[in-house]
């Protein structure tokens, strides 16, 4: 990161905490690691981000539904995945200074150091040697590539290391309580197989007919050893899963049609489409024929929000021999039985969050000749900002501030809003560019008179009257679902 | 149970299944203990009530605003809060069959065995024994009550009991990789502290003023040992809760006004009065000064669906205390520093989910002197049917499913629609009455020449035709949350 990119990360943080988007968890005991919460205007933000997900998947799909599956599973689901035997990360343990650390991040470390001291050579023949050792789970070769460069531990500095060692990233708990032991099941990883044990139960429940998708939003669970960059990776985060049933042998066609659909949704919130590009995975999951990013050009480089895989029948087939009941659907049209195929898009809910914080915040120089002048905006999209419209009595005094509770009141049938009534409207003006609300309403003696307000636009900055009893309808218009998800079809 | 609400209720259950409301969890495995996952409709039902509910508090009040906290917290915050060490259900094991059981529980199917033996004195007597105990927390008058009745295991048949044991209801797991010992963290057991840990992030960067709000909807997890009724009582469930904050001394005029705000809140969808009612708490709670519950009359008797207490400064006296870090608020009015009292109000999502499936579920006789006739009818409130409209070629040909999909994919921009041509006419519009559609829509000839259709309305089978351009506004007014909000100011 350069010092502007890591001083404009930085500045999202900040302006995060300090307007109650994300506050560190638990942040009067010190905060927990790598877990936050959503403040008051986040929260709003991110049940914004999941309605219009939701809206886009399952409104406007015909063949689309969703579901909202425990994140407790019979744990057998986690032994069909895979995830029991294959969701870990190389672990190696320093015997002076008894800290554990990720294998591949300390050889990624020196990779890093290489780099700074201009081995370039050295830095992508390692880099090599790493991705062979992690392609082929190669633990000795891990560590004997940890001795060979002579890396040392940075609490001890000795290179006195154990074996590297696979460590499973699924929390486990016991449920129940009987005294012939509980049983051990797991915090979903990710939200997925929650869809493809529920396949049949939709399909068959909801009359589906191939192809057909099912949605789902909710939280997943892992156990990063190494979690950082805000809330980029969390231990506790949150996906908006499609998986999306095809005929085998179409599904080139849908993941290619996916891979598009899922970009025009990012871009239709107005975000700079240069800030985004797709991502061919070379290396495939075992459970994948074809497999792309969606990468968003964050501060600190571009990184995945989003993925598309054609997941093939992996997941259902597996389901299908662990639980040893048939996971299959009768196609009419061609008079057979198959394991559908699947093209899974996958988004992490958090890394979209903070995608819209670096899209929308500006710090804007409106310097004239006469003075030094600038102001801190979030250019959300009015759809997704958490508040609609501010209402602001000019002053304290003269019935103003009854006036504009009354507005207030009314828009808050349909609107979130804010009144806000103390300091100078200058000072509020900014206040609400802050935390991105895309309209200030100003009740002035003029008001009284003639029942017209001043609308304030937070882009243009342009000022004009309406008259207060066409406000609804003149934000309805700005803030429409509809008119948004019109550019999606 | 009679007969008629077992079967009511077992009617209830199946529905919920046969029309993918609520399935088992992980059920190709056979299922995972009271742990439900919500299908294609059910989900679209539990989102309509979270956003009645928070349009509701957060919406609609100027000084209420939302959070949405994380599921994990730091662990001092259950020493806090007392569930550490409170937190309990009092177990006993037989040492013959192995088998644990919850030593109330036990005692509890004893008087309803002398209920049914008619030996009422007996039964009312051991009541209140029970009653004595557990409100002392005495776990050897347990054991001793277990004893004098001689209560015995259901599988061995035998009294070889242990001694009684609190069993901590929390579900535990290890946070971190460290070598030197990763961290126990919880699942939270309740929402509201996610709250208070928050309650000065979300004052001071929300600048709000005393008396205010702070609203959350989210997942908590209790490892029951005995769940059962259905979504009644799980292991992992829902809660939508509001923490009001408010000025010592005041605490009771909130708390009155919060109990007659809830109940509007839950009559507005127009459930059945005399379904409802107040239990006021006759034992508080350690934390209480008062305490109501919200009962709701299911198949099996009235139970609890929200409760409102009167916290007092509880819950950030502790957390004060054990943070050290200062949880006070500047009340300008009277000059002064204190920590604010709570009022909640704490709702079930899961069991309102009931509710409304209860108040909801109706079969009707719809027979004539000529023959007998029924149907199933799920009579949601229209703002929260999962379905809002279906729409319904007369016949597959003819161009009808064209102008039928031209119709229902604009008004997919607004609403969710359901699209269905197979079989007669008269069993779409039964289906769609299961799953409660409040109305049909079907184009016939007539559509292709003057652009009408039919409107069939689920309650009253009324049919009549309107144009098809009018169909959003029309849809629009019976379906707005606008108009329910009303209701409520």
């Amino acid at each position: 990161m350069s010092k502007q990119t890591d001083d404009f990360f930085k500045n999202i943080v900040s302006h995060a905490k300090e307007y109650g988007f994300v506050f560190p968890s638990s942040e009067i005991y010190d905060g927990l690691s790598a877990v936050y919460d959503y403040g008051q205007l986040g929260s709003e933000l991110k049940n914004n981000l999941k309605t219009y997900w939701w809206k886009a998947m399952v409104q406007l799909n015909e063949n689309i539904v969703g579901i909202d599956a425990a994140i407790f599973m019979h744990p057998t689901t986690w032994k069909a995945s895979g995830h029991v035997d294959g969701f870990n990360d190389p672990m190696i343990d320093n015997k002076d200074s008894k800290k554990r650390y990720r294998a591949d991040q300390l050889i990624e470390d020196k990779i890093t150091r290489y780099e700074k001291d201009g081995k370039t050579e050295k830095a992508t023949k390692l880099q090599q040697d790493l991705d062979d050792a992690l392609s082929t789970d190669d633990l000795a070769r891990l560590k004997a590539i940890i001795e060979e460069h002579a890396i040392v531990c940075p609490i001890s500095g000795t290179s006195n290391w154990t074996e590297v060692r696979q460590f499973n990233l699924m929390f486990a708990t016991q449920m129940g309580a009987m005294a012939d032991g509980a049983e051990q099941v797991y915090l979903r990883p990710e939200t997925a197989q929650g869809i493809f044990v529920n396949f049949l139960n939709v399909q068959k429940t909801g009359r589906m007919k191939i192809p057909f998708g099912i949605a789902q939003i909710g939280k997943a669970f892992r156990n990063e050893v190494i979690a950082r960059q805000f809330i980029m990776r969390m231990r506790e985060f949150e996906q908006m899963e499609l998986q999306f049933f095809v005929r085998p042998g179409t599904e080139m066609e849908w993941y290619n049609k996916w891979k598009e659909t899922r970009l025009k949704w990012h871009l239709a919130l107005g975000s700079n489409p240069e800030k985004y590009r797709y991502h061919d995975h070379v290396k495939l999951a075992h459970y994948a024929n074809a497999a792309v990013d969606i990468e968003y050009d964050f501060p600190f480089g571009f990184k995945e929000v989003e993925g598309i895989h054609s997941r093939t029948d992996f997941d259902l087939k597996q389901h299908q021999e662990f639980s040893k009941k048939k996971l299959q659907y009768f196609d009419p049209e061609i008079n057979q039985n198959y394991i559908p195929y699947v093209v899974e898009t996958s988004i992490g809910l958090d890394r979209l969050f903070l995608t819209v914080l670096a899209n929308s915040l500006v710090e804007e120089d409106l310097s004239t000749e006469e003075k030094q002048d600038s102001r801190t905006v979030l250019r959300f999209h009015p759809v997704i900002a958490p508040v609609k419209a501010a209402v602001l009595p000019l002053t304290k005094k003269d019935g103003l501030p009854e006036k504009a509770r009354e507005i207030s009141a009314k828009l808050k049938l349909d609107y979130n809003i804010q009144y806000d009534e103390k300091d100078a409207i200058g000072k509020r003006y900014r206040r609400q560019d802050a935390i991105g609300t895309p309209f200030c309403i100003t009740v002035d003696h003029q008001t009284l008179e003639d029942n017209t307000v001043t609308i304030r636009e937070r882009d243009s900055m342009e000022q004009y009257r309406v008259n207060a009893d066409e406000l609804t309808n003149k934000i309805g218009e700005l803030v429409s679902w509809t008119n948004l998800l019109k550019q999606l079809v």
